[in-house]
């Protein structure tokens, strides 16, 4: 069943990424920022906020993207929320709107059943299977872009090419395609 | 002559880094802020909006420092802002308050006659000497937070050591402690 947040044409999008310190969920969130406002022609705001909850351990790293200017930065209300960590999951899961979509990395977090929308991809296992378990945040950002289409896909490679190291970039985008892949199956199934 | 911005006991900061990419300045803005509020128990906000002037080359991370909590994360004058690149000092100068601390890093910037308020630093070149001219953004961090007091400088330390991969907290401690160093000179002339 695929969730009602995918393949939206809504022009504005609020997408989460929770996780903890050390998982690269703000340089997933810059990916999918510079994706959006630089190669895509839309306007986009990442936010990382550290207020009482980062204190606790888990962090978010928030992207709000739009057609026109962004005016509000704060994620309220989740269209796309992607937790690597179950405090994260726990803290951030009342975010997602109704019909929104929710993956969680299946080898980090174990969601509850009544989740409607989810999608679960073990992303820090293919990541590790490529070589490097530090790729699973551009692993999730493939399968986030391959289920809902927020920015195109050759802008994500652009956004890698210009913002990683060169020595990672070979690696980043082979997790980038194995999440759209994983998309792929997922879709046709 | 110090800057009226230096010193402040104002409980809110806003602080820009201005710069083109890959000069590290959203790490720059992600440890002030993590210095702020996972340490210093405040509420920090760190923003990174990729807007038509990104287009152009420019590039801005916005670090909102508050005792309570942030509720708009926007950067709309500045206290303090540092610069490491010539078009983002152009673009950007504007957004200092009047009695704002503006610094450039001097190998890179060329300011005009008539900017109040500004302190060079080497930044680069420091960081150069020190082996890695990748650490200029904490060079000038260093140079920020000696300068202004606004966050201490013990959280700094703690931010880099938590946020950075063990092999460079070495060498990033050390430009955090050129910066510093370079401050009480300025400050004691």
């Amino acid at each position: 069943m695929p969730a009602k947040g995918e393949n939206t044409t809504d022009p504005n999008c609020e997408v989460r990424f929770g996780g903890v310190g050390g998982q690269g969920i703000v340089l997933a969130g810059r990916l999918l920022g510079k994706a959006a406002a630089l190669y895509d022609g839309k306007d986009a705001v990442c936010t990382q906020s550290y207020g009482p909850e980062a204190r606790g351990g888990a962090s978010r790293s928030d992207v709000v993207i739009a057609d026109e200017q962004v005016d509000y930065p704060f994620v309220s209300r989740a269209d796309i929320l992607a937790v690597f960590f179950q405090e994260a999951y726990v803290l951030f899961r009342d975010c997602l709107k109704p019909d929104g979509l929710l993956i969680v990395d299946t080898g980090l977090v174990q969601p509850f059943d009544d989740d409607p929308n989810l999608r679960g991809i073990p992303a820090t296992e293919i990541a590790e299977s490529l070589g490097s378990r530090m790729a699973a945040n551009v692993v999730t950002l493939g399968y986030l872009v391959g289920l809902t289409g927020v920015v195109s896909e050759e802008s994500v490679v652009k956004a890698i090419q210009s913002t990683l190291k060169a020595r990672i970039v070979a690696m980043n985008l082979k997790a980038f395609d194995a999440g759209l892949q994983r998309a792929r199956e997922d879709s046709s199934q």
